[in-house]
């Protein structure tokens, strides 16, 4: 059984007295919840809060929290997170006693400044999409798209966790060494030309787990505290030329932007999904399996990718959509990822975070990145303003969304993740 | 020009009023001064302190500092740090009149509890040795031991902060999937069976820099604190089957080692050396380029391995050296790694973790590791007590020690980096 089960809090017909989180298109109903960190212009410390309809709440101001410490929040026994939960859905609930005086503690969004969700501690990025695996794979090695390991290995490395930034934050283009032209031994220095994003979910831990002690697959979800949008921006030509033999590194770490509210796995419950594995694929060794894993352990999140060049823009136009894929078509699941990570005894601290890797869809058009969908450069992409992307250009913005949608449940919506890239600094 | 000049704080004949401190072979005479983090049994908070012979003054105590923060300390701009140096040299000289005052801040090492010497954000760690990479290339890959882009960029990737724990905590042999024996598809999964060590330097950041500004390399030694002993602990056998594409993960983040003295850049003022690049390879990119790092941008430390065997303890037997190189030998400069690491914006924290990646010398028995010392595990090394070793047994404690030694300077030591195997725990 899922370590969150659905409950009162998700009584699809229960509505807000915050006007806006009742609209059937909110991101942030009365049932999901997220927290996130935010400040108003000229602040410098953050302010922990929880999105409802286009509000925040301000935890402290509404007397449920003592402090502001997001890490420490996540660190909170589950049977605690719980009851804030129900204490804020009974608190913003239509009718709700504590009206009046949570009022006081709501504040638009609008105008804030909305920051990583906690302090990082390490951020790790797995690759649990196969599909995203063999398309990427074949590109840089067409006689073994998919390397043997990878059906038994929730294959991940380590990220920078100094480099992620929060949602709306600019990127700039890297700068870096590439493969040398051809017949030449000498590589090329320059600006990337095959910028890129990749479409993920970070996953936030919550319960820590000391170190040299593994984590069960059957306890994994209670070290799992809420799930955002995450984009792991990457050079492909700088990942190229530098990858082999220790994987990607200055492709990657000069940014990863992170979406603001962290939707918490209770807030998913009634959002879960079996796991689908390739029927060629084998069955995952005894520590990665258990009956729950298999049949709930997946998450069922749309996800989206926008394009938003600087002509659409200019134009007022809100951007192209470039794929919808899933995340309950990945290979592995949040809790085998995050059991995989402590099995060597590997420990994990609250906050830390787990990318999933580039959640693309099994058919082309669902690629998570434009390595894949333009299939590696070669087959640009037209927009609808007549525009070509085959990689990004200075002035796009990228915006991932992702929501959960069911029959008899309310929408619950992970936000957007927004950043635009900056020309490359002039090396001096 | 280095950084950092010698100075009067370099003088070979200046003594300290801590008797210790003034014999030939102490680690910690007065031209040292490292910087460290200490306690005493059952406190919790940490104090800072610099090691003099065999005691530690505490900065606090002595005066020096009004706080117990050492990532403030290595934030510190270059300026201040200078004169820390020359106010601790003075006051612990021969005849200083801080001597009745300091006295008292003045503790014996032996009972005090050392930790890792800041809170490491993120920790880096590279493959400098052209010695290491080639030895080991040759293993995984016999056709192409050192692949192309080894001439051209300080490869390295990002590893585990949470796991890095301090000299003298034990290492538990991690557990996890290896390779399928040979004609089956499913991996073995158990405890490690090659467990090795890698003698490594940790370089420590100071200033930082802001992320998408580059560090040039006239500048890098600016923003690089000091140096420790750092054992990246390795599971070759999980490494093997992982490592593809992404690099090592569960085989080197279940712990890393490092030594609890950070020996400031100044301290090795002395000890700077030319760059020495085989003949057949090409000079770095311009980035990675100057005739100042060319002539003087290494390190001449002689680095060391131990090993005492759990049989060796029980006989009172010290252990064997089982290597000695020099990381002067290394193929980049800490400079090079450091400005490589921010060329693409990435930006460094002061306390952030620079691996050099192991440091082999140019001979075979120079090998960093037993990977390369007993040739894969195919050549056991032959122990003076009549034991043998193809990879680490529980309980081997594995030693790396440091120092600088030239005619007409004072000894500087790394002091030491050990750590104990403790047997696999039993997967549940």
């Amino acid at each position: 059984m899922s370590a969150y089960p659905t409950d009162s809090t998700h009584a699809p017909d229960a509505l807000s007295w915050v006007a806006s989180a009742n609209a059937p298109d909110s991101d942030f109903p009365l049932q999901n919840l997220p927290y996130g960190r935010w400040r108003r212009p000229g602040e410098t410390a953050w302010h922990l809060g929880v999105a409802i309809g286009d509000q925040v709440l301000d935890l402290a101001e509404a007397g449920l929290l003592a402090h502001a410490d997001m890490n420490r929040l996540m660190a909170a026994p589950l049977a605690e997170r719980r009851g804030l939960r129900l204490a804020l859905f009974e608190g913003l609930r239509e009718c709700s006693p504590q009206q009046a005086a949570w009022a006081r503690a709501l504040h638009p969004v609008a105008g804030l400044e909305l920051g990583v969700p906690c302090e990082i501690g390490d951020y790790t990025d797995f690759y649990a999409s196969i599909h995203h695996a063999t398309t990427v794979g074949r590109q840089f090695r067409p006689e073994q798209p998919l390397l043997p390991n990878y059906s038994w290995v929730p294959i991940g490395y380590h990220g920078r966790a100094s480099s992620i930034v929060a949602s709306g934050q600019p990127v700039r283009r890297p700068v870096g060494q590439t493969r040398p032209p051809e017949g030449q031994s000498q590589p090329r220095f320059g600006p990337s030309a095959r910028l890129d994003y990749e479409l993920e979910l970070g996953l936030f831990v919550g319960s820590p787990n000391a170190l040299g002690e593994a984590v069960d697959l059957a306890q994994a979800e209670t070290h799992l505290f809420g799930v955002t949008l995450f984009n792991d921006w990457s050079a492909r030509d700088l990942q190229a030329w530098e990858y082999q033999p220790l994987g990607p590194f200055l492709a990657k770490n000069f940014a990863s932007t992170v979406s603001p509210w962290v939707v918490t796995l209770e807030a998913l419950a009634p959002f879960r999904a079996p796991l689908q594995r390739p029927d060629n694929q084998p069955a995952p060794l005894p520590y990665l399996s258990s009956a729950d894993n298999q049949q709930q352990g997946a998450l069922d999140i749309v996800l989206e990718v926008w394009l938003q060049t600087a002509a659409m823009r200019a134009a007022g136009h809100a951007g192209d959509r470039l794929s919808t894929s899933n995340a309950a078509d990945a290979f592995w699941t949040p809790a085998q990822l995050l059991t995989h990570h402590t099995v060597n005894g590997c420990n994990l601290r609250s906050g830390d975070l787990l990318g999933t890797g580039t959640l693309s869809g099994p058919a082309p058009e669902q690629g998570g990145s434009l390595l894949e969908l333009s299939a590696g450069g070669k087959q640009p992409l037209q927009l609808s303003n007549g525009e070509q992307r085959s990689f990004l250009e200075d002035g796009d913005t990228v915006i991932l969304r992702g929501f959960c949608q069911r029959p008899g449940w309310r929408r619950i919506g992970l936000g957007e993740c927004r950043g635009t890239v900056l020309p490359a600094r002039t090396p001096r």
